[in-house]
């Protein structure tokens, strides 16, 4: 990762997605349909990250929105909801939650 | 953030912790000393990012390291332990989870 910055004022979208192993592919391509067909569209969009825990319990996606105000109105872009309707239907629990980059380190 | 690498190997850390507010700022140091002191000197550290939620209830460390085999050693370097005791004394839970990065979008 190249040094992220703590004075850039994203909103940095953390969300847990908990889900049965045998189910954890078709949620990435979900997620990963969603990020490039809606999410990329949204005005205030900058980044999604998709991760699978090694034992295969748990999704993360670490999204990076301009403002806060930019995720909020996501939830009313074309298809949004859809997509997201569908990825909480596949996961057993998500859990979105806001973050600010308060400090970071990096060798690279 | 740049464009990050699923074909990079890395085992990325996300360490959620659970805490008082009124312990965020204490922790955030603890966790910042540790990066700086200790963890940036352990052979197969990347990066280390620490994120505060907005409501101040839980802090994530996003972490990569270049492979599990590195982050399980990191535990025996000396002061390793040392600060992952101060920040786990002052948190009420910390949950460290170990994902592999399946997919990257950024439109920076």
């Amino acid at each position: 990762m190249t040094k992220l910055d703590p004075d850039d004022g994203y909103a940095v979208l953390i969300n847990t997605f908990e889900v049965e192993p045998d189910h954890v592919d078709e949620l990435i391509a979900i997620l990963q349909e969603a990020t490039e067909g809606v999410m990329r569209n949204v005005p205030g969009f900058v980044s999604a990250n998709l991760h699978v825990s090694d034992d295969r319990t748990r999704v993360v996606n670490y999204a990076q929105w301009k403002s806060r105000d930019a995720f909020a109105k996501m939830k009313d872009f074309p298809g949004a909801g859809e997509h997201m309707g569908k990825a909480a239907s596949i996961a057993k629990s998500f859990d979105p939650v806001i973050y600010s980059l308060r400090f970071s380190d990096s060798k690279r």
